[in-house]
Protein backbone atom coordinates (compact mmCIF):
# COMPACT_ATOMS: atom_id res chain seq x y z
CA UNK A 1 0.00 0.00 0.00
CA UNK A 2 2.50 2.89 -0.63
CA UNK A 3 -0.02 5.04 -2.03
CA UNK A 4 -1.35 5.52 0.89
CA UNK A 5 -0.02 7.89 3.06
CA UNK A 6 -1.45 6.59 6.61
CA UNK A 7 0.59 3.47 5.34
CA UNK A 8 3.27 5.63 4.78
CA UNK A 9 3.51 6.99 8.20
CA UNK A 10 3.68 3.48 9.80
CA UNK A 11 6.00 2.58 7.95
CA UNK A 12 8.57 5.74 8.98
CA UNK A 13 8.02 7.10 4.98
CA UNK A 14 6.65 9.95 6.03
CA UNK A 15 6.81 12.16 9.35
CA UNK A 16 4.89 12.30 12.11
CA UNK A 17 3.99 13.04 16.03
CA UNK A 18 3.16 9.68 17.05
CA UNK A 19 1.29 9.96 20.35
CA UNK A 20 0.85 6.04 21.02
CA UNK A 21 2.00 2.82 19.57
CA UNK A 22 1.12 -0.35 20.33
CA UNK A 23 0.67 -3.87 19.22
CA UNK A 24 -2.38 -2.95 16.48
CA UNK A 25 -2.59 0.78 16.38
CA UNK A 26 -0.71 4.12 15.95
CA UNK A 27 -2.13 7.26 17.29
CA UNK A 28 -0.39 10.43 15.63
CA UNK A 29 -1.58 14.33 15.40
CA UNK A 30 -3.90 15.25 12.63
CA UNK A 31 -1.66 18.27 10.74
CA UNK A 32 -4.94 19.66 9.74
CA UNK A 33 -6.27 19.79 13.58
CA UNK A 34 -10.11 21.12 13.83
CA UNK A 35 -9.23 21.50 18.03
CA UNK A 36 -5.95 21.29 20.31
CA UNK A 37 -4.59 18.05 20.63
CA UNK A 38 -6.82 16.53 17.79
CA UNK A 39 -5.07 12.99 16.82
CA UNK A 40 -5.67 10.44 14.36
CA UNK A 41 -5.84 6.50 15.82
CA UNK A 42 -5.46 3.84 12.68
CA UNK A 43 -5.01 0.33 12.46
CA UNK A 44 -1.46 -0.31 11.33
CA UNK A 45 -2.89 -3.49 9.10
CA UNK A 46 -4.44 -1.05 5.95
CA UNK A 47 -7.99 -1.12 5.79
CA UNK A 48 -9.93 1.16 3.73
CA UNK A 49 -13.06 2.05 6.38
CA UNK A 50 -14.99 1.93 8.85
CA UNK A 51 -17.07 -1.28 6.35
CA UNK A 52 -14.12 -2.90 5.41
CA UNK A 53 -11.25 -3.20 9.19
CA UNK A 54 -11.55 -6.12 11.49
CA UNK A 55 -13.09 -6.69 14.66
CA UNK A 56 -9.87 -6.80 16.49
CA UNK A 57 -8.68 -3.73 14.57
CA UNK A 58 -11.65 -1.87 15.35
CA UNK A 59 -11.55 -2.57 18.94
CA UNK A 60 -7.97 -2.12 19.33
CA UNK A 61 -8.86 1.10 17.66
CA UNK A 62 -11.21 2.10 19.63
CA UNK A 63 -9.72 1.34 22.91
CA UNK A 64 -7.05 3.58 21.91
CA UNK A 65 -8.92 6.60 21.18
CA UNK A 66 -10.33 6.04 24.75
CA UNK A 67 -7.15 6.33 25.95
CA UNK A 68 -6.19 9.28 23.73
CA UNK A 69 -9.29 11.29 24.94
CA UNK A 70 -8.25 10.22 28.77
CA UNK A 71 -5.46 12.23 28.07
CA UNK A 72 -6.68 15.04 26.24
CA UNK A 73 -8.78 15.86 29.66
CA UNK A 74 -6.16 15.02 31.95
CA UNK A 75 -3.11 16.66 30.55
CA UNK A 76 -4.39 19.31 28.02
CA UNK A 77 -7.35 20.13 30.11
CA UNK A 78 -10.05 20.01 27.55
CA UNK A 79 -13.34 20.32 28.87
CA UNK A 80 -15.10 16.90 26.09
CA UNK A 81 -14.08 15.15 23.47
CA UNK A 82 -15.57 14.26 20.36
CA UNK A 83 -14.47 10.84 18.16
CA UNK A 84 -15.69 10.49 14.98
CA UNK A 85 -15.06 7.84 11.98
CA UNK A 86 -15.85 9.22 8.45
CA UNK A 87 -16.86 6.34 6.22
CA UNK A 88 -16.64 7.07 2.47
CA UNK A 89 -16.44 10.07 0.81
CA UNK A 90 -19.81 11.43 1.06
CA UNK A 91 -18.76 11.07 4.84
CA UNK A 92 -15.79 13.29 4.58
CA UNK A 93 -13.50 10.48 4.49
CA UNK A 94 -10.44 12.21 2.69
CA UNK A 95 -7.78 9.30 3.64
CA UNK A 96 -8.78 5.80 2.84
CA UNK A 97 -6.93 4.08 5.64
CA UNK A 98 -9.52 3.62 8.32
CA UNK A 99 -9.02 5.85 11.30
CA UNK A 100 -10.61 7.51 14.62
CA UNK A 101 -10.46 11.22 15.53
CA UNK A 102 -9.53 12.23 18.56
CA UNK A 103 -10.96 15.64 18.91
CA UNK A 104 -10.63 17.51 22.29
CA UNK A 105 -12.87 20.04 23.24
CA UNK A 106 -12.52 23.61 25.02
CA UNK A 107 -15.67 25.61 26.46
CA UNK A 108 -15.93 29.17 25.22
CA UNK A 109 -12.24 29.23 23.39
CA UNK A 110 -12.70 29.52 19.77
CA UNK A 111 -8.65 29.86 19.54
CA UNK A 112 -7.97 26.36 20.57
CA UNK A 113 -11.32 24.90 19.39
CA UNK A 114 -12.84 25.85 16.09
CA UNK A 115 -15.80 23.08 16.03
CA UNK A 116 -19.31 23.81 15.16
CA UNK A 117 -22.77 21.34 15.60
CA UNK A 118 -22.77 19.38 12.36
CA UNK A 119 -26.69 18.89 12.77
CA UNK A 120 -29.34 21.18 14.60
CA UNK A 121 -31.41 18.21 16.17
CA UNK A 122 -34.99 18.71 15.49
CA UNK A 123 -38.01 16.03 15.53
CA UNK A 124 -37.87 13.71 12.82
CA UNK A 125 -40.79 12.34 10.69
CA UNK A 126 -42.24 9.48 12.22
CA UNK A 127 -42.83 7.86 9.41
CA UNK A 128 -39.39 8.01 8.09
CA UNK A 129 -37.82 7.13 10.99
CA UNK A 130 -40.25 3.79 11.08
CA UNK A 131 -39.32 2.81 8.25
CA UNK A 132 -35.43 3.11 8.49
CA UNK A 133 -36.09 1.04 11.49
CA UNK A 134 -37.62 -1.27 9.81
CA UNK A 135 -34.66 -1.62 7.53
CA UNK A 136 -32.18 -1.67 9.82
CA UNK A 137 -33.41 -4.89 11.86
CA UNK A 138 -32.01 -7.83 12.06
CA UNK B 1 -31.10 4.84 37.33
CA UNK B 2 -34.47 5.53 36.87
CA UNK B 3 -33.68 9.07 35.99
CA UNK B 4 -31.40 7.76 33.17
CA UNK B 5 -33.62 7.92 29.66
CA UNK B 6 -31.76 5.44 28.23
CA UNK B 7 -31.74 3.34 30.75
CA UNK B 8 -35.34 3.60 30.67
CA UNK B 9 -35.67 2.74 27.03
CA UNK B 10 -33.15 -0.44 28.01
CA UNK B 11 -35.86 -1.64 30.88
CA UNK B 12 -38.71 -0.98 28.30
CA UNK B 13 -40.19 1.95 30.69
CA UNK B 14 -40.16 4.07 27.39
CA UNK B 15 -40.98 3.27 23.88
CA UNK B 16 -38.16 3.35 21.15
CA UNK B 17 -37.90 1.44 17.70
CA UNK B 18 -35.00 -0.68 18.77
CA UNK B 19 -33.00 -2.22 15.48
CA UNK B 20 -30.33 -4.35 17.15
CA UNK B 21 -29.90 -6.02 20.54
CA UNK B 22 -27.49 -8.60 22.08
CA UNK B 23 -25.83 -9.42 25.43
CA UNK B 24 -24.46 -6.15 25.73
CA UNK B 25 -26.07 -3.70 23.49
CA UNK B 26 -29.10 -2.55 21.96
CA UNK B 27 -29.54 0.18 18.71
CA UNK B 28 -32.41 1.85 18.26
CA UNK B 29 -33.75 4.96 15.99
CA UNK B 30 -32.52 8.53 16.93
CA UNK B 31 -35.86 10.81 17.31
CA UNK B 32 -33.85 13.72 16.04
CA UNK B 33 -32.41 12.22 12.95
CA UNK B 34 -29.77 13.81 11.29
CA UNK B 35 -30.21 11.68 8.37
CA UNK B 36 -32.35 9.12 7.47
CA UNK B 37 -31.83 5.44 9.35
CA UNK B 38 -29.32 7.73 12.20
CA UNK B 39 -29.48 5.35 15.02
CA UNK B 40 -27.95 5.08 18.43
CA UNK B 41 -25.74 2.09 19.82
CA UNK B 42 -25.36 2.06 23.48
CA UNK B 43 -24.27 -0.04 26.29
CA UNK B 44 -27.20 -1.96 28.47
CA UNK B 45 -25.22 -0.83 31.72
CA UNK B 46 -25.24 2.57 32.57
CA UNK B 47 -22.22 4.48 32.13
CA UNK B 48 -21.73 8.14 31.80
CA UNK B 49 -19.96 8.39 28.89
CA UNK B 50 -16.38 7.81 26.78
CA UNK B 51 -14.12 7.96 29.69
CA UNK B 52 -16.55 6.07 32.00
CA UNK B 53 -17.58 3.12 30.10
CA UNK B 54 -15.28 0.08 30.31
CA UNK B 55 -13.51 -1.83 27.83
CA UNK B 56 -15.86 -4.93 26.73
CA UNK B 57 -19.20 -2.76 26.63
CA UNK B 58 -16.92 -0.09 24.58
CA UNK B 59 -15.68 -2.83 21.94
CA UNK B 60 -19.43 -4.33 21.99
CA UNK B 61 -21.07 -0.96 21.41
CA UNK B 62 -18.42 -0.23 18.49
CA UNK B 63 -18.83 -3.40 17.01
CA UNK B 64 -22.82 -2.67 16.98
CA UNK B 65 -22.31 0.29 15.36
CA UNK B 66 -20.12 -1.22 12.91
CA UNK B 67 -22.92 -4.13 12.21
CA UNK B 68 -25.70 -0.71 11.80
CA UNK B 69 -23.39 1.11 9.94
CA UNK B 70 -22.95 -1.70 7.03
CA UNK B 71 -26.93 -2.16 7.06
CA UNK B 72 -27.33 1.16 6.36
CA UNK B 73 -25.07 0.89 3.55
CA UNK B 74 -26.74 -2.46 1.99
CA UNK B 75 -30.36 -1.96 3.11
CA UNK B 76 -30.84 2.11 2.73
CA UNK B 77 -28.40 2.50 0.10
CA UNK B 78 -26.39 5.30 2.20
CA UNK B 79 -23.37 6.41 0.65
CA UNK B 80 -21.41 6.72 3.51
CA UNK B 81 -21.84 6.99 7.42
CA UNK B 82 -20.35 8.60 10.39
CA UNK B 83 -20.22 7.37 13.85
CA UNK B 84 -19.99 9.86 16.28
CA UNK B 85 -19.13 10.15 20.09
CA UNK B 86 -19.98 12.95 22.29
CA UNK B 87 -18.25 12.99 25.52
CA UNK B 88 -19.15 16.11 27.83
CA UNK B 89 -21.61 18.62 27.55
CA UNK B 90 -18.85 20.69 25.37
CA UNK B 91 -18.96 17.75 22.96
CA UNK B 92 -22.54 17.83 22.23
CA UNK B 93 -23.58 15.36 24.42
CA UNK B 94 -26.94 15.65 25.93
CA UNK B 95 -27.54 12.32 27.46
CA UNK B 96 -25.66 11.13 29.98
CA UNK B 97 -25.64 7.41 29.14
CA UNK B 98 -22.69 5.91 26.32
CA UNK B 99 -24.00 6.24 23.14
CA UNK B 100 -22.44 6.01 19.53
CA UNK B 101 -24.20 7.93 16.64
CA UNK B 102 -24.70 6.30 13.73
CA UNK B 103 -25.38 8.73 10.54
CA UNK B 104 -26.17 7.37 7.21
CA UNK B 105 -24.73 9.87 4.23
CA UNK B 106 -26.77 10.65 1.18
CA UNK B 107 -24.91 12.34 -1.42
CA UNK B 108 -26.44 15.93 -2.86
CA UNK B 109 -30.22 14.63 -0.39
CA UNK B 110 -30.45 17.56 2.13
CA UNK B 111 -34.01 15.92 2.60
CA UNK B 112 -32.54 12.74 4.17
CA UNK B 113 -29.03 14.04 5.13
CA UNK B 114 -28.73 17.68 6.75
CA UNK B 115 -25.10 17.28 8.10
CA UNK B 116 -22.65 20.15 8.09
CA UNK B 117 -18.86 19.69 7.76
CA UNK B 118 -18.10 20.26 11.84
CA UNK B 119 -14.76 22.04 10.84
CA UNK B 120 -13.06 23.27 7.65
CA UNK B 121 -9.59 21.53 7.56
CA UNK B 122 -6.67 23.77 7.17
CA UNK B 123 -3.32 23.40 8.92
CA UNK B 124 -2.48 24.15 12.10
CA UNK B 125 0.07 26.07 13.99
CA UNK B 126 3.61 23.40 14.28
CA UNK B 127 4.70 25.22 17.40
CA UNK B 128 0.92 24.32 18.88
CA UNK B 129 0.51 20.58 17.37
CA UNK B 130 3.83 20.13 18.59
CA UNK B 131 2.91 20.80 21.96
CA UNK B 132 -0.07 19.39 22.10
CA UNK B 133 1.44 15.86 20.93
CA UNK B 134 4.24 16.40 23.80
CA UNK B 135 1.32 15.94 26.30
CA UNK B 136 -0.30 13.50 24.90
CA UNK B 137 2.37 10.96 24.81
CA UNK B 138 2.64 7.92 27.32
Amino acid sequence: MSDCVFCRIIAGELPSSVVHEDERTIAFMDINPASHGHALVIPKTHSRDLLEVGPDDLAACTSAAQMVATRAVERLGADGVNLLNCCGVDAWQTVFHFHIHVVPRYRDDPERDRLKLPWIPEAGDPESVAAAAAALRG
